[in-house]
């Protein structure tokens, strides 16, 4: 094939339906994954991380890519997104951090004065060998279908630094945010350079889209993320702004901040199940496409519930107009669900989509 | 004085600044209170409660009476709430609740089956003689200081009594929800029908005004919420009508659900703080108040940041136009809060308030 040729023809990844769906594009049909797709719902995902504790499992580069394709053998979705979790790059420039079973990370030394940030030094290439390595066998594998890149914002990975571990008000986070407005810049600041570059190295070895895990900002109110927070997750999406990759930003409970979260930087924005896909629709800058948003607890109803339920999705995404929709959760898959419920589902969102398509 | 005098001349908690905002009157300034103000956070309350359990203290009406005028004297807000919970009128028809400290209600056996439901017989007045003794002295002590009648709604008991104790996801819950649609509304119904009775016994007492709390039900998306949860707390307010009380209706991350929350009967709709007021005052019915809605994080944030961000919602609540407004946190105060920033609050929203009235 000439150059020219190879030009013409679209690159099969690039054509895949969820990057097209990225780019507001015409699909056959509405392109489903989803998050925490690689995870303890799977009996093939138990049994490869049994005895190996959750982060060094994020570091071994063959176990990364077998963890990573489990879902899309089983469940045929129409992504992958590369296993790995918020607190990575942090252990990667050797902070003491842990991710305990039914708890989640916990920081040995919370950060909470200005001294406190020097543990978060830069974050070289060299520091994560296993991500790029995981990332160049995932492509190779995965041919047509996309690897979505995996990153935690500020925000949210504060919170845990600060808070020490897990919250539910996220006290001393908001303490820092409103008391010491220089730390918390500070703080942001440095965690932004971390996860661009995270971010940077996973697109540079091959990934095709990024998504950026602001998991816990709809703690906050508007005027709060936008003054406080939203300026670091714009220095994170301006700086892998230069790769053309579709870059997702996802928040839960975040209903009030999907216009800040689109303004941000984002091409595709995530909502939660709070917030219909046609009322996101206003909320959000124009051209910004959705993901979402069934509420992952209907993943426990009857199978006739959950496929309307479904339903209802992907009208509302239809009614939201001419944006590209991807299918997700509102939220990460629950651990204890029946795989076969989600691989079920995505032939379900798949066949109803096709027909409303054609 | 005669009996045409006497209708003449308003009753003074009628027209106290509390009960004028929550009917839209015109008020002198704005009044105060906080949700959970009669808490840990008082040292006074810690040193009554000590040695007692929880519902007991619920329980005994001397101690509610003093634990529920403890803030009213300290802080000087507008308006009392009963101290009281949401479990209380379930512990008072038998069931095995208990609270526990850190935790919240546990439930010994939880409802999951049509059987299950047989636990929750109607209540009746002579089931909870310590509410009426309780609210008939604090109204007696209250004077011109308005008492808040107090209860959760069905959706959110209904979630402690399925989880069998807090949840983060409500998986249970949603799952007989979806799943079981009838069991569901009969539990709801029996629920309604048991809060309305604890409502009209603390109302023919003399409380002046009561707040539903459904405090979870900002986890269910607004179809599910309208479809599922809406019928059986309109049932309560529609059963309390007739007294002409301010109904107050609040939840957390409730901001889809601020309209059919309204609409379910609710003269005053509490807002949490991630919607504006102002944008409230657009999802809610016309000629329904609004309560709230400082984050209660900035009670840890400096002075001069706490106040700011006050007049922030007191602004907001202006833009909102022609509604009262009942200045609230956004939720409960948080136990570790120093209770004089509280009172100095209270002052700073009334001397503020006080300026922009005149």
């Amino acid at each position: 094939m000439s150059d020219t040729a190879a030009q013409l023809q679209p690159h099969p990844v690039r054509n895949s339906v969820f990057l097209r769906a990225c780019r507001n594009e015409s699909v056959p049909h509405t392109p489903v994954w989803f998050m925490r797709q690689a995870g303890r719902s799977l009996p093939e995902y138990r049994r490869v991380r049994e005895g190996i504790p959750m982060l060094e499992s994020c570091m071994k580069p063959e176990l990364v890519k077998e963890i990573t394709l489990q879902p899309v053998r089983r469940h045929k979705v129409d992504a992958a997104i590369l296993f790995s979790d918020i607190v990575v790059p942090l252990k990667a420039i050797g902070l003491d951090v842990d991710i305990k079973p039914g708890i989640g990370p916990v920081i040995a030394n919370p950060i909470r004065t200005k001294e406190d940030l020097r543990q978060l030094r830069t974050l070289e290439p060299d520091d994560v060998p296993y991500i790029s390595q995981a990332v160049t066998m995932l492509v190779e594998e995965l041919g047509a279908t996309p690897l979505i890149g995996f990153a935690g914002a500020p925000f949210t990975v504060a919170s845990y630094l600060i808070e020490g571990g897990p919250s539910r008000t996220y006290e001393r986070t908001k303490a820092m945010m409103f008391g010491e407005p220089e730390l918390w810049s500070h703080l942001l600041e440095r965690l932004a350079d971390i996860t661009a570059t995270f971010l940077r190295i996973q697109i540079e070895a091959g990934a095709s889209a990024i998504q950026v895990f602001d998991s816990w900002a709809g703690t906050l109110a508007p005027r709060d993320y936008r003054q406080s927070v939203m300026p670091a997750s714009q220095t994170i999406f301006r700086s892998v702004a230069q790769y053309d990759v579709p870059r997702i930003h996802f928040g839960v409970g975040s209903g009030e901040l999907l216009g800040p979260m689109g303004e941000a930087g984002a091409d595709v924005v995530g909502v939660d199940w709070r917030v219909p896909l046609d009322e996101a629709a206003r909320r959000v800058p124009p051209h910004t496409a959705l993901q979402g948003n069934l509420d992952p607890a209907l993943l426990f109803a009857p199978t006739h519930v959950l496929h309307q339920e479904a339903d209802g999705v992907l009208n509302a995404a239809h009614a939201a107009g001419d944006r590209g929709h991807i299918f997700n959760l509102g939220h990460g898959v629950p651990p204890t669900v029946d795989p076969d419920v989600l691989t079920r589902l995505v032939a379900h969102v798949h066949e109803t989509s096709t027909r409303s398509a054609t």
